[in-house]
C-alpha cells in the first residue's frame, strides 16, 4: 500500500527515471501512469523506435537488460550481425528480440493507431499494469545544437557518445504537439506528480515542452516532486553533468533545483548533497534530503516512498 | 569452364531452381543472369519479403538453411519468439538473421530504388558474383483461387501449407508489370536460356505472365532448356504435383512439357522417367534423360554440365 490515496503521474525519460517509476509501480500498480519522453524516438532503418519508451517499458516488465540500461537482458545479436555483413549501420544497437517491439510498433503506426495505443497493446502483452503514455501522439524530436550545425537526438546520443560540446537544444515539433488526449482523463484525482531522476535537457525538457503540459501539470492541485539526477556533483548515468557545464548551468543539485524552480514544490537530494540544502530552498521549493542512489529493486521501492511521503508532507501546503 | 561460350540465363524459383542456378553459377559465375520470380513476394509486419529472391541469393552465397530449403543456416528465433510474446503472427519464420535481409531491402525500396539495384546491392554484400534479376521491377502477386475464396500466396503456401484444393491461379499486377530493364542489356549474346526445376505454376509461370518476356526469350535465338521438377511422378520438393491433379495435368514429368510446350527446345528427365521420353517428344521438344536430383553441390554442378551440354547440342538445330 501506498503512503498517498489516489492516483499518481511519474514523468520519466530513460534509466534513472524508469527505476524509480518501477518502484512507484511496486506500491501504486495500476493507479500510476508514466508520462515518458518521446523526444528521442527516431526512425531507423526505416523503424520507429521509442528508445525511453522501450527502456520504462522493459524495466516495468522486469526484463530490462540490468548493465547496459537499454534493451532486453539476455540479448541475442545475429540480426544486426547481419546487418553490418550486408554493409547496413551497427551503430544504433538493435538486439534480435528488441527488434520484435520495433517491428511490431512500426506497422501499427503506419497502419494508423496512436503512439498512444501501440504502447497500451505492448505493455498489454508484457503485463505491464501500470499505464505508460507517451507524452503526445503527435512527433516531437530532440535537436542538438553543436558548433558543427544541429544533430538529430540519437546522432548526437548514441552514434557520436555524446563527445561534442552541446550549444543549445531544441524539441523539434514541439509547438504543433498536442498533449497525450488521455491525461485529460485523470484530471482532479492525483495525489502527487513525480519528476523522476532523468536528465533534465534531454528527458523531461522534451516532456514539458509539449504545450499544455506545465499547466496541466500545474492545474492538479497535487504536490509535485522531482529527484535531482546529479549526486554529489555527477550524473548516476548519462551525459547531465556535461550538458549542464555546457549549457552554463551548476552541475549540481542546486542546478536541478533552477532549472525545475517555478515547476515543482520539492526536490529529493542525496544525502551526499545535504550542505546544498540552503540553496535549494531558495530556489523557492522544499528540499528532502534522502539516498537516491538506485542499486537494487529494493532501493527503487524505498526511494519511491520517500518521495511519496515528501509529497504527502507538501500535500497541505500547496497554494496555486 | 563451361561447355558454351558466352552468357546464360536461367529462371528460377525457389529450392530446387536456387540449386540448379547455383550449380550453372558454380561454371558461369558473373557469366549467368538468373531471371528470379518475385510473385511469391509480400509484405509481412510491415516488411517487403521476398521469398524466391533470398532463397536464390543465400543458396548462391552459401549461406542457404540446406534443411529447411529456406532462410540462413545456424539461424537464430529469438526475434519471432519475442513476436510471439508481443502477441505478433509467428505463422510465417523470420529467422534472426535473415530479418537483416527484409528490414534493408524495406528501407531502400521505401527510399525509391529499384528491387533490382536493392538485389544487387544485397549480392554484392554477400559475394554473390551471379546477377539475379527480379522478373520485374513492378509487383505481381500470386493469387489462388479456393473454393472458399481467393488467398495471398503466402497464406495458401505458408500459413495454410498449401491444404486446400487449387482452383487457379493468377498473377495479380502482372498485365502492368515492365520486365526488367536490365534484360535489354543481354539482348543477342545467350548461349543458352535454362529454365530450372522450380515448380512451374508457383515460380516459372509467374515469370512468364510479365508481359514481353515469353518474346524476349524467344527471341534470344538460342535453345531454351528446361529441367523437369517432377521425378517419377513426385516434386522432390513442394505442391507441384498436387496443384498440377488439382489442376488437371498430368502430374508427371509429360505434364511438364505439355506446360512448357511452345516456349522450350527440351526437357532434361531424370533417368526413372526414361519410358516417358516418346510422350515428350511428342509435345514438339527434345529430351534428354539424366540424373536431375540434386542432393549435394556436385550434383548441381552435374545438372548443370548437362544442361548446357544438351543447350549446346540443340543450338545448331535452333531455327525460331
Amino acid at each position: 500500500m501506498s503512503e498517498l490515496a489516489g492516483h499518481v503521474v511519474a514523468l520519466a525519460g530513460g534509466v534513472g527515471g524508469a527505476k524509480l517509476a518501477d518502484g512507484l509501480a511496486k506500491l501504486f500498480g495500476e493507479q500510476l501512469t508514466v508520462i515518458v519522453n518521446t523526444g528521442d524516438d527516431f526512425t531507423h532503418l526505416g523503424l520507429h523506435i521509442s528508445p525511453d519508451l522501450d527502456t520504462v517499458m522493459y524495466t516495468h516488465a522486469g526484463i530490462a537488460n540490468p548493465q547496459t540500461g537499454w534493451g532486453i537482458a539476455g540479448e541475442t545479436w545475429n540480426f544486426l550481425g547481419q546487418v553490418e555483413r550486408l554493409g547496413g549501420p551497427a551503430w544504433f544497437r538493435l538486439g534480435d528480440r528488441d527488434l520484435a517491439t520495433h517491428v511490431l510498433r512500426s506497422k501499427r503506426l503506419a497502419a494508423g493507431e496512436t503512439h498512444t495505443a501501440v504502447t497500451a497493446a505492448l505493455c498489454r502483452a508484457l503485463g505491464v499494469t501500470t499505464t505508460l503514455l507517451p507524452m503526445s501522439d503527435d512527433p516531437v524530436r530532440t535537436i542538438i545544437r553543436t558548433d558543427d550545425g544541429e544533430l538529430p537526438f540519437q546522432d548526437y546520443f548514441v552514434r557520436l557518445g555524446c563527445a561534442v560540446p552541446v550549444r543549445a537544444i531544441r524539441y523539434d515539433g514541439a509547438a504543433a504537439a498536442r498533449l497525450n488526449p488521455a491525461l485529460g482523463t485523470l484530471g482532479g484525482e492525483l495525489s502527487a506528480i513525480i519528476v523522476c531522476p532523468s536528465n533534465p535537457y534531454l528527458s523531461v525538457d522534451p516532456i514539458l515542452a509539449v504545450p499544455g503540459m506545465r499547466a496541466w501539470l500545474r492545474a492538479q492541485g497535487c504536490p509535485i516532486v522531482a529527484v535531482s539526477p546529479i549526486v554529489g556533483g555527477a550524473a548516476i548515468k548519462g551525459p547531465a553533468t556535461k550538458i549542464m557545464t555546457e549549457l552554463g548551468a551548476p552541475a549540481s543539485a542546486v542546478g536541478i533545483a533552477r532549472h525545475y524552480a517555478g515547476l515543482v514544490d520539492g526536490l529529493v537530494i542525496d544525502g551526499i548533497d545535504a550542505a546544498l540544502a540552503p540553496q535549494i530552498t531558495a530556489e523557492g521549493m522544499a528540499v528532502k534530503v534522502a539516498p537516491t542512489v538506485m542499486s537494487n529493486s529494493g532501493d527503487r521501492v524505498a526511494l519511491a516512498r520517500t518521495v511519496l511521503a515528501f509529497a504527502g508532507e507538501l500535500a497541505g501546503a500547496i497554494v496555486r
